[in-house]
């Protein structure tokens, strides 16, 4: 399964701690990290599976592999800026977001928009006319990762 | 000016009421409405704009030009799905969020991520860690239009 | 119908005047032209259609509007680059290219790649091992714009 | 260095020979093996790789991994269909084109606007106004891997 961790590009300590911990679970199970490529959260997931043996993925948002962070097994110049966010989510099958900005915020919303799972972990929460949107709370990474490939399975298990 | 208007593609009539208001303000001041180009929020828009001598420009989300409202003065097929949200938003100058839900929010995000101005009329709001996302709010569709011009217009004097 | 109007931004006198003709010709038969926004070859189609009353779509590589031709009924920046020779291709039904360097080729055969019609006055010629490229050439704009809107006819009634 | 391997989904058998053949090389030589992830040149061109350790990265025109060619190190699905070929050429520092058709041709003509070099085995030839495209040409895999290396380094000199 591919996960994709999305966050900040430069995050506090307790963000880098849950990201990294984040990776390296993905890794354990054989499952691939895609992410946005940079630093901060992005680098801390990819750091946590990477030195864990895992299979890590960066969509940059640039032309040059050398933005990029260095716990990559592949980079992916895309040269669409910030736009490339869009790749990120087509290219995972769940999300887990942790903390972030607008830009992690464009993430939730399309994966939202395009029906794939999003699991939260301190990150946004979004309300209108008394509804919320559907992010699947998670409390640990361990957590989060159990939630992101149960809601998967799921998705599998309803298209039969 | 180009101001986008985004909102869901099946609205009720609270929205469609306010989205025909804000697209007859948009052309009686001679701005261009830029849209997503189908139904709901998008067609009321285009509507009031159209029927006021407006301009309106619909990015659609597929090939076909058949599957757009009937008040574009251009539409703009992509073939690119929901990922037609991040051209809609690269299109406008600022933009008028009327209700709305998961798509709405990715192009509210999207803006903010790349630092152009939303004015919100019934809309999301979004928190993390305290802090809310920076839309503006509005009372009204005049207010509306008014706080978008007035938005862009500061920009441009940051610039200099 | 919509009508790309393809080539350089930088072009000679002798297609600079193909463009505006074939721009005047796609106004007077009220089909809306589009095109990548810019100069040379897309500003004197712009220029021809305009003056004669067309409507004109330009979809900009830049974020900003400031870029483009005067002739713009519509300017859509996309901030995507050379990427957006994409959408110049997605959102006409047909195309007519003249003259063109690289870019020019490149929505060529992004435009034979997804079958829609190219006519081609003056532009590239591609083969491969013994087999032609299948633009349609011809002699003149007016021919030009008869083939294109007779090809994209032809489409409609193979698809019944 | 990321090497672009460009070609039919549904090759003979002389161009599937050159495909496994190049991807062979690329991967003794450690460089990375992009691709459009599907079958014919590419899956031939992964196999090569795959098979001598190499890292291979597919970059689907679908949203499902499951469509893609069994000799990927990462899938990386898009959704944005005969448009992934833009990223092809944009996360590669070079390309080799092996015979193909008119996806191919728009993935050469695209890098060669944006100034990616671009290694030709039995491919496209263009031409206009008595001027041909700028592909290098080569007679084998050997000599195309060391021509698409030198260009690059070529181009970090010329930058200098």
């Amino acid at each position: 399964m591919r996960i994709g961790v999305i966050g900040c590009s430069d995050c506090g300590a307790k963000e880098a701690e849950l990201a990294r911990e984040t990776g390296r679970i993905i890794a354990l199970q054989k499952h691939i990290l895609i992410c946005g490529g940079m630093g901060g959260v992005m680098e801390e997931a990819c750091r946590g599976a990477f030195e864990n043996g895992g299979v890590t993925v960066g969509i940059l948002p640039g032309d040059d592999e050398k933005d990029s962070n260095r716990y990559l097994t592949a980079a992916v110049p895309t040269g669409m800026g910030k736009a490339r966010n869009i790749l990120v989510v087509k290219a995972s099958d769940a999300l887990i977001a942790i903390g972030g900005w607008y830009g992690t915020l464009s993430e939730i919303a399309f994966a939202l928009n395009i029906g794939k799972p999003v699991v939260g972990l301190n990150t946004w929460e979004c309300g209108i006319g008394g509804r919320k949107a559907g992010l699947i709370e998670a409390a640990s990474p361990g957590k989060a990762v159990e939630k992101a490939v149960k809601a998967v399975s799921g998705q599998f298990r309803e298209k039969r």
